[in-house]
C-alpha cells in the first residue's frame, strides 16, 4: 500500500513511518517540525538526541534501500495538503500531525486557541483533499483516550448502543474531555464521523491510550533512527515521566492521590496499531472507532511499578492535581476491535521499566530538573490575551 | 441588568437588543457586520430594507431616550474580545456572532474553514475574557436544535440521564450534527461546558429552532428599526422563504418529501426567551441548556400551512433534497425549561403566516428569483482549495 504519514517527525509518527516501511509499504511522511519547535519555545529537549528528518530517513535508507518521501509544510496551508494528497496519491494517510499535550493547550488562551485551529483546520483541510481527490483513500486518525473523560458507565469504541425510554439508538458516544487539547480531538471526530456520512469516505478513529517506551524494532537498529522521548511536565507522557525522575533520583510526582486511571499503551503496540488499521481498511461511509489500549492502570499504580523496578531508592511526591479531574472513579474500557484484527499486547512489565532505565540513564545528563514540574494549572487560566 | 449582545446587528441580534433595552436593560451591541458582507458576496439583499446599526440606535434613543451601547469588531481580534468584556462590564453576554447558515458552510472548503474558525475561535476568545475579567458573567450562548441531529430516541435539553449495563450517568446529549456550521455549534456546546467545569463559568446553551416571524413589539414601532428578512436558498429558513416564494407566484421549494421534520420558534418568542434565560441566570458551574422552540412541523405541514394561508394559489415544488438527511425520523423535542421560566409561546397561526404577507408584499419587488433555488449541494464537496 501507499501510506501518508502525516506528523512523521515525531514521537509515534516517525517509528510509525519505519515500521511501516518494514512491513513492505510505500511511505511518505510530512511534517512542519511545529514539535521541534515546542521545545524552543519551552527550553526543553528530547531526552534522547535525535537527527533532522532528512537525515534520520537517509540513515534507514542506507540500512534497508527504502525510500521515504519527505513533505515538508503545514496542513492549515490547503493548498500544501491537497498538493501531498495529489501527488503521493495514498491508499491511506496516517494522521499524527496535530498539537499533542493536554497541558501545552492550557497554557493560556494564545495556546488553546493555536491547538483548537491548528488540530480542527488542519484536519478539516485534510477530509476535503481526500473527498475532492479520492474519496477511497483510508484517513486513520489519532485521537486520544482522554476524549471521553471519566463517565461512570463503559467506554466503549466510539458508538453507544443504548436504550432510552424504551426507544434504542446508536449513538455517537458522548464524550466529556478534559483539556482544550482533548476538546479539539473531539472536534476532529464529529467533523470526520460527518465526512464519513456525507460523503462517504472511510475513516478510523484510534482512541489512544497513554504511550510508554521509546524503542521499537525498527528505531532499535541505529541510534541515529532514534525517536524523541519527552521528559517535560507539558509534553512528558506520565510513565516515560517517572521513569526519567527515577534514573535521575528526583521523586516521582504524582498528581493529587494519584487514584485516577489511565489506558495505556507500549509503543511497539502503537505501530502494530496503526498498520493492522491500514492494512484492514474502514468500509466506504464507515466511521470506525478502535480504543488503542492494551491495559489501565492508577497513576499511583505506575508510580509503584517503576519504584519496584529502579535499582535505586525513590521517593514518590504527591502534588496538588494541576489538572481538573476526579481522584477516584469507575473505568472500564473496551478494547477488542484491534485483538480481533491480530493485535498481540506488550503489557507492562519489568523488563520493559529496566530497558527505559538503560535508555535514560545513558541521557540523564541531559535532564533539565525543574522541567519535570507542573507548571501549567487548570483552575484559572493565565492573563493576557 | 448590564447586558452585552454579540452579533447586535443580526436578524435576531437587533431586536433582542431591543427587547432588553424595553425591559430596562442596559444593553451594548458588538458586530463586524459580517452578515452584510455574505449579503455583497451571495448578490443578495435582505427583503425588508435594513439601516446602518449605528442608525438603527440613534432612532430607538429618538423613540425611547433609551442608549444602546455601540462596539464594531470582530471576536476573532482578542483585544477587541477582552475590551469589551472590560469596558462594558456586562452581567449577561448573550452571544449571537456567528455564522449561521448550514448551506453557507456547506459551499466548499474555504466557507467550511471560515464557518468553523470563525465561531469555534470567536467563541474561545470570549470564554477566556469572562474567565479572565469576571468569571461570575453569565454566558448566554446561541446553539441550535440541529446540533442533535435525528436520533431514534427523545431529544432531551442537552444532557441525557441513562442506564448502561446495569450502571447510570448522566451524559452529554450525544450529537450528530448535519453540516459545517451546526458541527462549529456542538464543538462550542463542548468547549463550554468545559469551561463552567474547569473555570466554574456559568453558561446557557439556547439549541434553538428555525425562527420565523419578522417582527416583533419593538422593530414594529418605526420602519427604521426593521430587522433583516432573509430568503434566499442559503440564509433564508425554511416557513420565511416559503411565503416570500408564496407572494411572488413562485411555487414552494419542498427539499425531498417534506417529511422531515423541524422544531420552529417565533421570532417574538426568541426574544422573549433570551431575556429569560439573561433574567434567571445559571449557577456558577453550571453549563444549563435549553431548546429554545416552541412547536415542531414537518416541512410539508409547513408548507401546506403557508398554502392554505395564501390568497392566491400556490404550487408545491419537491426538489432533490441538497442535504443529507433523512425524509422521514422520529422527533420528539422536550422544551419544558424555559416554559417553567415563564414563556408562553406564540404558535404558528393563520394570523401570523398573514402578517407575513402583508410585509413581504410592500418589498416583494426586491426578490431575486434565482436566489431561492438552492445551489450548493451536502454530497459531494465544491472543488477548489
Amino acid at each position: 500500500m501507499r501510506i501518508l504519514v502525516l506528523g512523521g517527525d515525531g514521537y509515534l509518527g516517525w517509528p510509525t513511518a519505519l515500521h511501516l516501511s518494514e512491513a513492505g509499504h510505500q511511505v511518505a511522511v510530512a511534517d512542519n517540525f511545529a514539535r521541534r519547535a515546542y521545545d524552543n519555545e519551552l527550553g526543553v529537549e528530547s531526552l534522547v538526541p535525535i537527527e533532522p528528518l532528512q537525515s534520520r530517513i537517509a540513515v534507514w535508507k542506507e540500512l534497508t534501500g527504502q525510500e521515504i518521501t519527505c513533505y515538508v509544510g503545514d496542513l492549515t496551508d490547503a493548498i500544501f495538503t491537497y498538493r501531498i494528497i495529489s501527488e503521493f496519491r495514498p491508499d491511506a494517510v496516517v494522521h499524527f500531525a496535530e498539537q499533542r499535550a493536554a497541558p501545552y493547550s492550557m497554557i493560556d488562551r494564545a495556546h488553546a486557541v493555536y491547538t483548537q485551529q491548528n488540530n480542527v483546520i488542519g484536519n478539516l483541510n485534510l477530509l476535503f483533499a481526500i473527498a475532492e481527490t479520492d474519496p477511497d483513500i483510508h484517513l486513520v486518525k489519532l485521537g486520544t483516550l482522554g476524549e471521553y473523560g471519566t463517565p461512570n458507565i463503559d467506554l466503549e469504541e466510539g458508538w453507544l448502543e443504548i436504550e432510552y425510554k424504551g426507544r434504542r439508538d446508536r449513538v455517537l458516544y458522548p464524550k466529556r474531555p478534559g483539556s482544550f487539547y482533548h476538546l479539539s480531538k473531539v472536534h476532529d471526530s464529529h467533523n470526520i464521523e460527518f465526512a464519513c456520512r456525507v460523503w462517504d469516505l472511510r475513516a478510523t478513529d484510534l482512541n489512544q491510550g497513554v504511550v510508554y517506551g521509546q524503542q521499537t524494532a525498527e528505531t532499535a537498529r541505529d541510534e541515529r533512527l532514534a525517536t524523541r522521548f519527552d521528559y517535560d511536565a507539558v509534553f512528558g507522557t506520565v510513565l516515560n515521566r517517572f521513569v526519567i525522575q527515577a534514573v535521575i533520583g528526583h521523586p516521582l510526582t504524582v498528581y493529587g492521590t494519584g487514584g485516577q486511571t489511565r489506558g495505556m499503551i507500549d509503543i511497539r503496540d502503537t505501530v502494530r496499531c496503526v498498520q493492522l488499521a491500514c492494512e484492514n481498511p474502514a468500509d466506504r461511509g464507515e466511521f470506525r472507532v478502535f480504543n488503542q489500549v492494551t491495559e489501565s492502570m492508577s497513576v499511583q499504580d505506575m508510580a509503584e511499578a517503576v519504584q519496584a523496578a529502579s535499582p535505586e531508592d525513590v521517593r514518590i511526591e504527591y502534588l496538588d492535581n494541576p489538572r481538573v479531574e476526579l481522584n477516584g472513579h469507575y473505568y472500564n474500557v473496551t478494547h477488542t476491535k484491534l485483538i480481533d484484527l491480530g493485535l498481540e499486547p506488550h503489557l507492562l512489565s519489568d523488563t520493559l521499566i529496566e530497558s527505559m532505565f538503560g535508555i535514560t540513564k545513558r541521557y540523564a545528563h541531559r535532564v533539565r530538573p525543574e522541567a519535570l514540574r507542573p507548571t501549567v494549572n487548570w483552575r484559572k487560566p493565565n492573563p493576557g490575551t
